[in-house]
């Protein structure tokens, strides 16, 4: 897929300066990779960027500085970059470019800087008398991201797209006698041809009583008949995450594996049903957790309803229960999560369903086209 | 590979224990999944550890309930653990357990808990009067893990040995014509074959000029004749990372190829008789360093000379030049680390050669069988 333009960029620094403006800093400093990443391509494992009304100032160390340059003779390249040269320490680096551009009033992304980091900072500036004040924020970057653009749109559908052709090598591995983990090798090799740089986490096949382990990964238990096996995987295309789960049997369901399947269906119809402009996230997630509860599955559906996807596997918006740490928010437009209602019982088995919706002007796109009915293997 | 026993973790919390009273802490709350790993077997993405002088609490959700379970009625059962239920967040089961057993000055891991949830400790601990103080900790466990015990040692070397294979089936894939995509995938899929549980890494195949990308991953480019390919990969195996590179020729390689490939390897071998207990990391980067600086090479090699490899595939110790934020440190019998050094020519291409090695009593101990010497394909 192409990557971001110079455009797609330059609009979302916009949204970052206003959040400076806002917020009354003159600089901010961002750490995590995934928002690095969101503001200037830049996809290393290291870098750090400090984003000024006039300027995105990218630090990186020697492993990057070609690919920088590469990215910057392209059309994706990063608007008012400027390259800084991390010799040794990222921190050092970052102390003496906020020394040289004069910032003063700093803020910094506090659910990603560590206590240790923050010390060091603090120590340093004020043992130097640098006169810089560090402020901490909150999900300035991710709130920008939680809203998909036309370049990321693309990016995601594509990416949820190619994983028809991996849902039916996976149905194509599932039989008795083959191990858990000789159906996620086949998955990953799937996943591979399909163009994924990589999966997007742990492909997860979890047969017979391990169904039961929500984030059970795969393991050398033998599929048997009479399994209900749950199947969760997910790639990356160009740094952005699909996921999607389905759940097989191994020969015909029995009646109790074919009522927890029906029940999940018709939960995760519900949920889907909910899905538009206004609505609040939990209460996508009580649609589904209302048809758990009414077929006396609420306490085998001890997760959440759904995840963002992005640049991260897991990101805003959180589909769930409201909490005091993960506010329910209205949906917007733009918006692109799972939605995953399962239901667990230990010692028998589970089921899980998951398919990745993006949120429209009148309700929702599916972009998992994997079929949906309970396969028989 | 069987997990560490029972017996294992004793001994494991037993360094904790001395830890909390040279440092006069009631408990210490570990959040880095690897450190909870290390000091339970619980191998879930979330988890919270509180370890005090008599008991280990386990803060897990729902999802890893039944696991948990499982690891206690076996050999790998984690002692005096308590299990802690986390319904919704586990900031507030935290603060729920710190209560009820009474911990009033409770260390915690500085370089693994962020701002944001430091100041959410402090804003309820006070808030609601709770009497408990949080004292950062820096590399508590880290230490601990830095040198490898029996258990560890065993999966490691089983994890190094099977390289062998990937690496045999790595070669067999690697000829003008594919792309580099196409090798990782093969090297990926001899890694499942082998019994991997995961790639420890995204899986690098730069080819031609891309080999002049330290940190480059796998892309369209097809492969050449003439060019250097560096393959960079490694599995976790029941937890435990291995990592190795090796760089091929396409066809014969050129004078300059040579000369380069001969520099880095007898770099690498000065460095690997250069470890044994008692020599300092930075003398052991500086066997590798001033080789290649002798060669006109000093600038080409930019990264460090290696790194630990445990739980997770970059860990203590760092084998790099000494600096402020990485000092350097005697080497003990039972550290793993990588030896991998590397010469980068923009434009024209690079070679890395990386081993994994064991610190032994007398010298060091090669985990990684893989043949060394150039390779024409």
């Amino acid at each position: 897929m192409p990557l971001p333009t110079t455009a797609h960029l330059a609009a979302r620094h916009g949204r970052i300066h206003q959040a400076l403006d806002e917020l009354s800093l003159g600089a901010l400093v961002v750490t995590a990779a995934a928002n690095v990443r969101y503001l200037t391509n830049h996809a290393g494992s290291a870098g750090v960027l400090v984003l000024t009304r006039d300027a995105a100032h990218l630090l990186v160390d020697f492993r990057y500085r070609e690919a920088v340059e590469r990215l910057q003779a392209s059309a994706a390249a990063c608007p008012d970059l400027r390259v800084w040269d991390v010799p040794a320490s990222y921190d050092e680096a970052l102390l003496g470019c906020l020394q040289e551009i004069g910032a003063t009033v700093v803020g910094f992304e506090a659910a990603h800087v560590t206590v240790a980091r923050h010390d060091w900072w603090q120590r340093n500036t004020q043992g130097r008398q640098l006169g810089i004040g560090f402020r901490p924020t909150e999900r300035v970057v991710e709130r920008a991201r939680i809203v998909k653009d036309g370049s990321e749109i693309e990016t995601l559908r594509e990416a949820a797209r190619r994983l028809d052709a991996v849902a039916e090598a996976a149905l194509g591995a599932v039989r008795a006698g083959v191990s858990e983990r000789q159906v996620a090798a086949a998955v990953e090799a799937a996943m591979r041809e399909a163009g994924y740089e990589r999966p997007a986490f742990d492909t997860i096949v979890a047969s017979g009583p391990h169904a039961a382990l929500p984030h059970y990964r795969a393991g050398d238990r033998m599929l048997a008949a009479g399994d209900l096996v749950v199947l969760d995987f997910g790639g990356v295309l160009d740094g952005y995450c699909c996921d999607v789960t389905r759940t097989v049997s191994i020969g015909p369901p029995s009646p109790e594996a074919r009522r927890l399947y029906t029940a999940v269906y018709d939960a995760q119809q519900a949920a889907l049903a909910a899905v538009r402009p206004g609505v609040e996230t939990s209460a996508v997630d009580a649609a589904a957790r209302q048809v758990l509860e009414a077929r006396g599955l609420g306490a085998a559906f001890g997760h959440g309803t759904g995840h963002g996807l992005g640049l991260d596997v897991h990101e805003e918006p959180r589909i769930t229960r409201p909490r005091a740490d993960v506010p329910s928010v209205p949906l917007l437009p733009g918006m692109v999560f799972t939605i995953e209602p399962g239901a667990y019982l230990p010692g028998f088995g589970g089921v899980r369903i998951e398919d990745d919706v993006l949120v429209t002007e009148t309700g929702c796109d599916v972009l998992t086209a994997v079929p949906r009915e309970l396969v028989s293997l």
